[in-house]
């Protein structure tokens, strides 16, 4: 298998070494709080979010073809892990991780499978719509469940509106030195973004070092949170802490082989699979675009596949790559995945040396933390856009945001991808169908109702602007029928076949019985403007061909009916 | 609601009353055995097949618009009524009965629905393919289900594999008189059909006659079955028998609303009604088609509704317009509805008089006339037809064929179905993309690896042969980035939009995406003959338009482009 690391360290300009170590110790510094709180979002122990910093971005580093994608936890996957796991593992802590492990192991075969054959096309069927509204709803679900953690709640978990109603019924227990833990961690990470960067820039510090202090903020906001807490003696008080926190790495595990319900688990790592996919090939490519590089779909895919089995054996959850993290890595000025491997390393040095620093560090703070970093993913203004420009996609998009708030993460995702594939189909079944005539002085033909065109007056020319394919045949029959029945008279029909790239068995089908009513009648079909690959294949019906003449251009057809036709009609 | 029959009886032929009293007693002398035998197939008594012969008919007669369609039980709706009640009612025969009607009722009202919805185009969704493959399917079940009863052998119900096992290890217990009746029957049958008619009319009788002779054929086996049986005393010799079938006409019962299961049975009455409504809506617009008169699928759709609310209440099972009892009907000279009013009233006639005539039947002869019947409706040929002309339609119509074989009746034709849609979103996914030149001395632009034409050397005109959606966005762009890439100098990309009929916000998002990727490599985007509706969607996205020129004719950007050139190629 390649390693395109190694071509791209050899193609980085001078002074690479110098931003990857810099970029590297940015990204770590955002992720290790990150980790956690992906992890505690997962229904895992915080340690689990700091392996997946470790094993799988080394991996991703080695193979991936993206110089700055950031692999590691992320909170949509997180939270469709714990959403697969809360039916799988009902609560019991061992098997929730063995679970999580078992998912990892699916994913990354998943990807790795379809790197191999390729299929990397199949996200294609994930529309942006569908996406864009998944991604909503998942971060307001994410939002949702985190509120009863910022309100110092314990409630189980459970669907949208079952956490609505609780925290609504449980308002008066909230517990109000967490809500203020909460508040002032949210504040200073909102505060930490734009304003603290602009303030730091007005004060006359380079970008570079600007940008490394405000990516400093969570980790420090978690320094301060922490060293609050033990201050104020929270846990006592009832401030829900992280704990301890295991320090060291992990040893490659191999005992939930041996667990069971690996098919029950195998329809979410679809979904996760594919999810994780979607977000991080567009952002690779993204990033790609900026600094004119390439990204190889399928080398992606066995890169992030191998990335997952690195986190199953790392004894953690699925992992894909970061959204904000890689934006992150990006503007930090990561020119390689040397970067990664930076990043990966300081990740374990605080597993191994520095967990302890953890023990008093509020839940409230990784919550806020993960509130904040959510919130972006929140998008209504593209939903506005697309039902103005397309009522499907609109409708696709709304379908999928309330699918995932109403029925869950991964029925909502279904839901999304099935009506966008529904009503494409459906918009197919029902083609828009042209009459059309020629633009006077000009070989062009265009629709009658448009533009001043001429006419015929024993011939009708007809374009349907779809396939003919099984689900529509019926109605571009019934539409050719009804215009013959409607003006008298006529002796050819003409069907322009510019827009019509196939034409299956039943649109074959259609085109014979077509030929044989209208000879009844006397009438001539003919076909013009056929492509070649519908060519070829109706010459695999002579029997249909044979009454049906084919002409090159409309253009030719129009001059002979107009030479035999008795009078000539112009129509303006 | 509409009276079809009224008009249909006003503007008959003259003779026509004559017509359909021949015609009608043909098909009654046809049913009477077909019913029963049906009925028996799907589960229930002999006598249920006589009640869905008086009372749906009777109603359709009233409401429909075909002038021939006979409506009655039929083959493959029984085998899926079957199918639905062998897991509902597990082996209860009371709850076999009340499931029957559920499922009669449940079809009616579906079909009531999507004719006052307007929702026949629907069943467009199921192609000529998949509906060919599920019909020879089912006929092979059919007959796979009918061997037990000719062979004499009693196995429970099963799956065709189970059948075919059970059949092999009771060879032995083959009940030798049974088989006798069965191949006496079948041959006779077989003899009644071509032969007996060349006989008839080579010895010089009318062909009217001929054919009411011949189509007594079924009845007159039946006749001599009961009084041979009887003779032989065959149910003391352990030949199975019809038995004693109540006399008398159904009474209304309601009782069936009472029954549970009326969710559990909704998915499979989904699927009876639209196999049903396609069956009953080909024949009668091929029929229709044949003496030039109209269908009104709306209006078919209520009046089967109807008929099938009336089997509800008559207690029997669901009912739809049977394919070779309608060509019967037709060919029998049936000039309207009426004579399927005399059918309907003969078949009463035979349910209140003469059951007893039945008693001593053998269910083997029964069994025969099925098989007989449904032989007709395996067509091997048209698989090789469809695989020779599109190998998308040809693994369609096998997948469903061998999916009714394998996994049942409606997990088979929920496979077809689904892949046939499958396979032409993946066919839409990876579309033909054409690079188009000028055919020298017209204004016609032709693939340039099919044609000799000439192109620009500082322009490429790409054709995309489908309609730009979120499923083929990323090849297409893929595609012409490549294109731009491999022609290198390239100043103008025209994108000839002749075969897209529509762009979905994916689609949007792609075009808007080249604009600015190639502004900065100083490429300009153009497209060409944008159709109309495409057209008025695009102007609800000014912010594209405005960086992309849209020209009506491809003629004209490519003379323009010439003239600008600096230097021009020729290219054969």
């Amino acid at each position: 298998m390649r390693i395109p690391l190694i071509a791209h360290i050899r193609n980085a300009p001078p002074g690479a070494m110098n931003d990857d170590l810099i970029a590297g110790a940015i990204t770590a510094i955002l992720l290790i709080p990150q980790g956690m709180a992906y992890a505690l979002l997962a229904g895992l122990p915080a340690e689990m979010g700091l392996y997946a910093s470790i094993v799988p971005p080394a991996l991703y580093a080695l193979f991936g073809t993206s110089r700055s994608l950031a692999v590691g936890p992320v909170a949509v996957a997180a939270l469709m892990v714990a959403a697969a796991l809360s039916e799988y593992a009902d609560g019991e802590a061992a098997r929730w991780m063995s679970g999580a492990m078992i998912l990892a192991f699916e994913v990354g075969a998943l990807l790795f499978l379809m790197g191999v054959l390729r299929l990397g096309v199949l996200v294609n069927f994930i529309s942006h719509p569908v996406l864009s509204g998944f991604t909503t709803g998942a971060a307001l679900l994410i939002v949702l469940s985190q509120v009863p953690i910022l309100l110092g709640l314990s409630l189980p978990r459970g669907a949208a509106y079952e956490t609505v109603l609780g925290v609504w019924h449980n308002l008066d227990a909230v517990h109000l030195l967490t809500l203020v833990f909460s508040c002032v961690a949210m504040l200073a990470l909102l505060l930490a973004r734009a304003p603290l960067s602009r303030a730091l820039r007005q004060l006359g510090m380079p970008p570079r070092a600007a940008l490394l202090l405000t990516r400093m903020a969570p980790l420090a906001i978690v320094a301060v949170g922490a060293l609050a807490a033990a201050r104020l003696q929270g846990a006592e008080q009832g401030l829900r802490i992280v704990g301890a926190i295991p320090a060291g790495l992990p040893l490659p595990s191999l005992g939930f082989f041996a667990a069971d319900g690996w098919l029950a688990l195998a329809g979410p790592a679809v979904l996760i699979a594919l999810v994780g996919y979607v977000e991080s090939i567009s952002v690779a490519k993204a990033l790609a675009a900026r600094r004119r590089q390439k990204i190889d779909p399928d080398q992606e895919l066995r890169a992030l596949g191998l990335a997952n089995f690195g986190a199953a054996f790392a004894g953690t959850m699925p992992v894909a790559g970061g959204f904000s993290r890689s934006v992150v890595n990006f503007d930090a000025g990561a020119q390689t995945q040397r970067a990664a491997l930076v990043t990966s390393a300081l990740v374990a040095v605080v597993a191994v040396f520095f967990t302890h620093w953890f023990f008093n560090l509020p839940k409230a703070v990784l919550a806020a933390i993960i509130v904040v970093a959510v919130w972006q993913l929140v998008d209504f203004r593209s939903v506005v856009r697309h039902l103005r420009y397309d009522r499907a996609d609109g409708a696709s998009q709304v379908a999928t945001l309330l699918g995932v708030l109403i029925f869950g993460i991964e029925p909502g995702l279904l839901i999304g991808i099935g009506l966008s594939l529904a009503l494409y189909l459906w918009r197919t079944s029902q083609p828009h169908i042209a009459l059309i005539g020629r633009v006077p002085g000009t070989e062009h033909f265009r629709n009658v109702q448009r533009h001043a065109v001429q006419t015929l007056p024993t011939a009708v020319f007809i374009r349907p602007d779809e396939n003919l394919y099984f689900a529509n045949v019926a109605v571009v029959q019934k539409f050719i029928a009804d215009q013959v029945a409607e003006q008298g008279d006529i002796t050819d029909v003409v069907l322009v076949m510019s827009a019509v790239s196939y034409i299956d068995a039943s649109g074959l089908e259609m085109l014979e019985q077509l030929v044989q009513d209208f000879a009844r009648a006397g009438i001539r079909l003919h076909l013009a403007e056929v492509k070649g690959p519908v060519m070829d294949r109706l010459k695999a019906a002579p029997e249909v061909l044979e009454h049906l003449p084919v002409h090159l251009s409309t253009e030719g057809v129009f001059e002979a009916l107009q030479a035999s036709s008795p009078e000539f009609a112009g129509q303006t």
